[in-house]
């Protein structure tokens, strides 16, 4: 059937759909989310329905993206037809019936995926269907080789190429700032890609943006590790496994993460990674709540590995409070940048060269912990995150104080004397962002005490940071509202956790983090 | 945040989605899926936002739902602000990870499902998990109670109200347009609304339509009860239980069907039902596989419709071929008049009398089958099947072959002799809308053989009409390759059904049909 082009001068967000109207779309007998092929001028093209209500019925609506492909002029006649539903949607019903998927199937999935083949909804069954079956190692395998199939891949023409990944969850995780010029110092290759922040208070790369520009291009990243041996770089628009970037769209709003494992290690495979560490911080408010759950996941992620190619080991470590002491992207900066210089937070020290070392230990190195903390303390790892500024277009002699923090600031005190017997890490990744971080690079939280600390009543216990005074006393409210730092007697006097109602919620955050 | 409104003068659907920039969505913390709060002269209204590539940053892009709703003119400044998920994803989350749903969360999920407050993809995550995780009966009944609650219903001041349903899967099932006279002449009432075909060859209310309109609002509904006891009309215009319209959308290209029970339920609470008759058509291509699929599945329509207050039967029919002779809308409807005239099709009349039998019995009838085919036989069904025709605006006098069917016609023959062994549901039913059913009404099948019929080499199986030879010729083609009726040796002469290969493939075809 012939229909007259209606150009939207709109994008569907890279989706390529189509608008007809009730009847057009019952003479192609057709309805929403049904396919057509759409042909102009020796090109064709498939697109979804949807079907409008008061649409002309001589016109087909056509979103940008289909605009461009096909090179289509207003009111331009283009031939309809129906198509039938993509091969790929056989197989996500076969995930829902709860069948293995063969990799032929899994590769016609990511396809249709990346090609906009599958409509949200139909991806959003097929998450569902994962999380609720789960995949056995060979369809994650699968996944990851599709992924990595279907987007770019850098080739540095050096081996071997390390890596670190941490699953996240942890509120303050700056550890790559350090890690990477650790390694780097040491003469090996680090290309660290890392996400911004989507639910969670920054992610690394709006962390490193207060050190220096992280959107790079592929050929501007091969040119800085060939400098520098490292990087630390935004990976969220070079394309490397884009079927990710959708999935974690669709999955979002619905709080699941079916594509953990293959969405990292496909990210690591496009970069042309031969080594990685990946850290699973684990304890009540992480991801991972148990050391047992973090070895099952250890071992897949190990497993993973091999079959792609990359040797993998795996670090536990400790998730029950923020890494650190600041949260947010300004201040981690600062606090990063304050550590590798020989001051900061311990345990951000300890976190850093334990992951360096393993990597370290992976190059055959006797002691690698050691050998990261001699790289440290010796001023080596610091000239290295200088230069690597520097190659990035950052200024190679900031000082801390020089990253600036939000003017606005107020300080939160206990009300209590004792202990500090827990800090809650969704609290305190909540609280960031109502103070306007990550957009607002110098806002956050920082902390005044950790897990342990002794406590005077009305010491402060925390400070939170804000650009706009209206933001940070939306963030006070909250913070005073979910009191995020408990202090108290020792557990050994106090054996009440919590009392549970006949009726109980669990509102639980969900933070992606990639 | 203020926004120029851009008024997009196209419907979404009925969703309530804007268009943003990414530099917009930025601004305000938000990301493709999230929601925003729209506020616009003291009225305000919850969108889902679509990050648009290359939208003006300046500018949010309306569909035409939420401009008429907020009365927006185009170039208008319209205050933005980033709104929380709803609290009903949190339940859909809960039924995602396995969790039964409190009757409340049901109702809230249901009511965000009618207000457009839930995307496609979540409706899709929800409707996977309901398929995986399976429902407690508790857990139906609150869905089927939510649906009718979210929609219109109907009260004809009378009681009691009798219906019947058919779970469908069989191709040519026309026994509605039977047993609503049969038991309208009895003297009871029967207000029957049927679905149009959506991947069927033709639903109820396209083969009613070759009899008279079908497209009655509520108010011509009570009318034509009023006046005849009964009346066959679409239901699908009508906004009973509208939720289900918008999960058979969602779920159609998914081929799952997690919510038969609680939609064929509310539509008949909707409708006032006090007694209802459901069929389910069981054997190998039928929807229900075994007697023992079937009695669990009747088990559950009887215990729902005692929840809500209707009394339900249930009829295990024999599903193995098509029912009659015809399939198609206006082969089915001349078969249903003629078999109400006394002619026709054996199998029909004994399904009709049996269904119309069950609800005679629920009366408190003696042997209600034989009163069923006492009024069939009597004319007395045929004179109030006229009655209902002329108060829905058709004309009483129709004859069988006043019906059109498709001008264009080809037989298919056998290739051996014996005896038929099987006809393919699917297949028939794939071949049907390749002759252009249901548009084209008077395009179908017609058999001429049915199951244990002894047939000769070369004798016709079956006929294809169409209205256009292109479709005859593809109906005939696909009739060739998939070869839906196969004539053979008896089985105990020839053990061998099939070969399995190595790698199977099984292209179920999904119809929906309510």
């Amino acid at each position: 059937m012939e229909f007259e082009a209606r150009v939207l001068d709109i994008s569907a967000g890279g989706r390529r759909i189509v608008l007809l109207s009730n009847e057009a779309a019952s003479s192609l007998g057709i309805h929403s989310s049904d396919r057509v092929q759409i042909n102009h001028k020796g090109r064709r093209m498939i697109a979804i329905v949807n079907v409008a209500g008061s649409f002309p019925s001589n016109q087909i609506g056509l979103y940008r993206e289909i605009v461009h492909e096909l090179n289509i002029k207003p009111g331009e006649k283009v031939d309809v037809e129906y198509a039938s539903l993509p091969e790929s949607l056989r197989f996500v019903r076969k995930k829902i019936m709860g069948e293995r998927l063969e990799e032929e199937e899994i590769k016609a999935i990511v396809k249709d995926v990346v090609e906009h083949h599958l409509s949200d909804a139909e991806i959003a069954a097929f998450l569902t269907a994962m999380h609720i079956r789960g995949a056995s190692m060979d369809e994650i395998a699968a996944l990851s080789k599709a992924m990595v199939e279907t987007g770019k891949t850098i080739n540095f023409k050096r081996k071997p190429i390390l890596d670190k990944h941490s699953i996240g969850g942890i509120p303050g995780d700056k550890t790559t700032i350090l890690v990477t010029p650790i390694v780097a110092a040491a003469g090996f290759v680090i290309p660290k890609t890392s996400s911004r922040a989507v639910t969670s208070p920054a992610g690394t790369a709006d962390r490193v943006e207060c050190l220096c520009p992280v959107n790079l291009s592929i050929e501007e990243i091969i040119d800085v590790v060939g400098k520098t041996n490292g990087c630390m770089v935004w990976g969220g628009a070079l394309e490397l496994a884009p079927a990710d970037d959708i999935f974690i769209q669709v999955e979002y709003s619905l709080g699941i993460d079916p594509m953990l494992l293959p969405s990292i290690i496909s990210k690591k495979k496009a970069m042309g990674s031969t080594h990685l560490v990946v850290d699973i911080p684990t304890g009540r408010g992480a991801k991972v709540k148990t050391i047992g759950e973090a070895h099952l996941l250890a071992e897949d992620f190990i497993e993973l590995g091999k079959t792609l190619g990359i040797q993998v080991q795996c670090a536990i470590t400790f998730g029950e409070q923020p890494l650190g002491y600041a949260v947010g992207p300004a201040l981690e900066a600062r606090e990063a940048l304050e550590t590798i210089m020989g001051g900061g937070a311990k345990d951000l020290r300890d976190k850093a060269t334990e992951l360096a070392g393993i990597l370290f230990g992976m190059m055959g190195l006797k002691d690698g912990k050691h050998h990261a903390e001699h790289i440290l303390k010796s001023g080596k790892a610091e000239r290295k995150l200088r230069e690597i500024i520097e190659a990035q277009g950052g200024n190679p002699k900031i000082k801390p104080e020089d990253i600036e923090v939000g003017e606005k600031s107020a300080e939160v005190y206990s009300n209590e004397a004792g202990r500090v017997l827990w800090i809650n890490n969704q609290h305190i990744a909540q609280i960031t962002p109502e103070a306007g971080a990550p957009k607002d690079k110098g806002a956050g939280v920082k902390l005044r005490v950790k897990l342990g600390d002794r406590v005077k009543k009305g010491d402060t216990l925390f400070e939170i940071y804000a650009e706009r005074s209206t933001k940070l006393k939306a963030a006070l409210t909250l913070a005073e509202k979910l009191h995020p730092i408990g202090v108290g007697k020792k557990w050994d006097e106090q054996m009440l956790i919590e009392t549970v109602p006949a009726k109980t919620y669990h509102p639980k955050i969900f933070a992606i983090e990639r």
